[in-house]
């Protein structure tokens, strides 16, 4: 059977890197289909109907949600291909976790810069996320209830969430330790979970005014090592242009 | 090598309930250590030093975290015994999309059930579970605090979140079908996901004054199913005992 593969997704979401990065990498052909978040087209709420989110994985006409789902399904379908989970259990349950702890403490804090005012919370910033990316963004009174929460920052507690984030990406730096990559010598599950975040680090540092090659530069480096890779460099869209989207959303919700 | 297997639990966790049943279901000897959640081990504060929860599981010395992420090692690496996930990839993917929604999506409501007040928001909940069972509980001004987000009800807003539950079970009812068990014939992973929560049923029907049978009658008789496995039954307390420790927990967070 002819693969038929689609990925529904956004160019600036971290969910939708991901999978493109699992398919590059291995070799995957497919169609990328770029939605409007403020109108989502009917084939992404038949797909996804429970979460109605991007990115969603379409092959041969079976929808898979969730990213990191994803990930794990690219890489036991086509599994001859650059393996991106270990296959002795322990690792895996390893890279598992530190995936998870990648959308459950590094997530939220990264988006706590931008409202250090709000729990350190990463289902209800990926909610504002996605509400943001959707259609209250034009929405008069959500928008600035939104955007109260968003982007705002403040002294003293604009440094607590600098200091968590920082904390969590030394933890990550600390897991990393002399490899080339997470996954060993070859980038594995646990990169791709958290590389994508990497084109919006430009923003964060601009909003919250540091540097985080200055707190983690073996972190940084790592990056740098990734996206000498084309299945990376390729997948991730420029930091400027994420950037300018956060201004560009910054405007829209009437927030200095 | 000798197979040594040691859980860190508390007896009413969800989470450690879908572990016990994993290893339960596999026949693994194991040896359960209950956890004083306000005075936590120094063993536990070691095998968990990121998330400093339970339940951790510690095979030979290594220990492994996240109660999704536990049942999926236990069937990786027991995996000639009743296996837990499908070996299909898209049957997989499916299994851990559930699971995933049970997490970000009954556990929510279920725990809102006490506060209506709170967002319906897995890891804030998530949290005040662990801050409930943990030192907070006894710390003065914080626990009034913890107080007056759990176990607070009112009207129209409890009615939302019963409406919001029962909408999460009845996806839930749907996924089950005509089928035994979420998993087919057999228990699989997403019956170890979700049947935990059973025992703390009869609280959020006392707390909410509602039937969960009366509206999702398919899935309690799935529930009644899997109480009649060993595996089961012997892994989930009395509903009973769990209601006496929301009642203890209300009195000593003075709620009424």
């Amino acid at each position: 059977m002819a693969e038929e593969v689609v990925l529904l997704d956004f160019w600036a979401s971290p969910f939708g890197i991901r999978v493109r990065i699992a398919l590059a990498e291995k070799g995957i052909k497919y169609e990328n289909r770029e939605e409007d978040l403020r109108n989502k087209s009917a084939l992404l709420l038949q797909m996804n109907p429970v979460h109605k989110k991007i990115p969603v994985l379409i092959h041969n006409a079976k929808p898979i949600s969730e990213s990191l789902i994803q990930v794990q399904y690219i890489d036991e379908v086509w599994h001859d291909t650059a393996p991106l989970l270990p296959s002795d259990p322990y690792q895996k349950a390893n890279a598992r976790f530190w995936a998870d702890f990648v959308d459950k403490k590094v997530l939220p804090f990264l988006l706590l810069l931008f409202d250090p005012g709000t729990n350190p919370n990463p289902t209800m910033i990926v909610q504002y996320w996605h509400k943001l990316m959707s259609k209250t963004l034009l929405h008069g009174m959500q928008m600035y209830e939104l955007g109260s929460k968003i982007w705002r920052t403040k002294g003293e507690e604009q440094a607590t969430a600098k200091k968590g984030f920082i904390e969590s990406l030394k933890l990550l730096e600390e897991q990393l330790g002399d490899k080339t990559y997470f996954g060993g010598e070859n980038l594995g599950y646990l990169d791709i979970a958290l590389v994508p975040f990497y084109c919006w680090f430009y923003a964060y540092e601009k909003c919250g005014d540091f540097s985080i090659e200055a707190e983690c530069p073996k972190l940084i480096a790592w990056v740098k090592r990734c996206m000498q890779k084309e299945s990376v460099a390729n997948s991730l869209p420029e930091q400027e242009k994420v950037y300018q989207l956060v201004l560009q959303a910054k405007k829209i919700l009437g927030i200095e």
